[in-house]
């Protein structure tokens, strides 16, 4: 998930924070004490602490390009009392690691951004020893939708979608649904991808305050000025939009997203 | 899921049989022993089976207002072996039955198919006894996406939603993420709903086969002539549409689809 603009940081925080999300995310990531765990893009660390609080005796190594982020990633760290990462400010494209350097290897969000995805696999597989396994997470904006329906707010999300094409390195926000190809296209072995679905209606107020308004209508809302300067969409009907989508989030509206899970293993060289 | 025309026999087999999606279905849905379950509009019995099965104790009145389709069930029953069932020829809006005479109600893709399902939940209601239960499952076509992703085929979809709203007393196939609302609405007490993916990649062959290919885009597939002379959608795009649907289902395809299972008890009287 990622949150352009102003409400980037916020947004952030509150996905980390909606607890049943990371569960359903994270709750059955674990591994070995002793392991060596690459995370590859850690941002301002809002997976880390999960990561590194679920496998207390895996030494995890999480890196980060942006070094703003990375700050906040040490700071989040240290003040969730974990001892058990390294920080290190590196590129994904220039990694200072020997081959087979890590047993696991742990990237969540980060392929979505990245106008080469299988080729980023594909480097980290060389880290990982033999044996080892990679474990990938991304959401998908095209699993989007919700009760009651709207056109609109569809076409305010397609905006996000778009501005992520154009964006940067050249993003794919509904990458989510491709990691089962993506893993095979890289080389690894017996990929295995589980959907994790946030269904959300009013029995879960916690859920429809932190995700569905200030995660993701958040997240489509961030790109209000960018589409609207593009050309996308004239400031109405994105308001509308961004109205219908706050719809959902009433007591009778109901709202569904999908992230996915993929595990693969690196095979014997 | 209703399939229209000529697949329908087929594809309803074929879903009862993808064991797979069944296990995700009824796999938690238990009604005790000495219980009275009454199936709503049970049509050729293909929910029927798993609902005798995995409640051996408890006694089902399943009953479907056509008569070729109660046959069908009937003899699908038989020939599981399954003794639980009694079978009756009724109309949901003009039921025989005296007020509480159930324990639980059960009712599988029917709601889909109705202009006021608010109005027959509420008929079931009445049907329970206070504390009694009511289980609903719905498909959402909305939630279908797949890999490779395809606008002609969202477009053939449509048309199966579009001629269902229009057909018999006007359905909604995207009517699972209503659950929750419509059970509220209805005057339930304590709604629990929970979404259920299929999720298909080349790892499940099975699923590829028997629902990607022959219960979905079948469904889809049989109201091509009904579409055309509508004047919805003109033949080779219609065609495109269901090419890309079975593209999905190759080896680097990925096709999801989510399920909901609504559960609601009746409060005291």
């Amino acid at each position: 998930m990622y949150i352009h603009g102003y409400g980037e940081r916020e947004s952030e925080r509150l996905l980390a924070q909606a607890a049943a999300v990371v569960r359903l995310l994270h709750g059955d990531t674990r591994f070995p004490p002793g392991s060596r765990v690459l995370e590859v893009g850690c941002g301002t660390g809002a997976q880390t602490v999960s990561l590194a609080r679920n496998s207390p005796g895996a030494h995890i190594v999480a890196f980060d390009h942006a070094t703003a982020s990375l700050a906040r990633a040490i700071e989040r760290v240290a003040a969730a009392g974990l001892s058990n990462v390294e920080f290190l400010h590196a590129d994904l494209f220039a990694l200072p690691f020997g081959v087979e350097s890590f047993e696991h290897v742990f990237i969540c969000f980060v392929l979505e951004h990245l106008s080469h995805p299988i080729a980023a696999l594909r480097l980290l597989k060389q880290l990982l020893k033999p044996g080892g396994s990679v474990t990938v997470f991304e959401g998908d904006h095209g699993s989007a939708y919700f009760h009651p329906d709207s056109e609109i707010a569809h076409r305010a999300i397609a905006c996000q979608v778009e501005l992520q094409r154009r964006g940067g390195a050249g993003g794919n926000a509904c990458i989510g649904r491709q990691l089962y190809p993506l893993l095979v296209q890289a080389g690894y072995d017996a990929p295995s991808v589980t959907p994790r679905v946030v269904y959300v209606d009013a029995t879960r107020p916690d859920l429809i305050d932190s995700f569905t308004r200030k995660t993701f209508t958040w997240m489509v809302e961030a790109v209000r000025e960018e589409a609207i300067a593009a050309g996308i969409i004239d400031a109405a009907t994105f308001d509308a939009g961004i109205r219908d989508l706050n719809r959902a989030a009433e007591p009778d509206g109901v709202f569904c997203y999908t992230f996915f899970k993929g595990v693969a293993v690196k095979g014997p060289s």
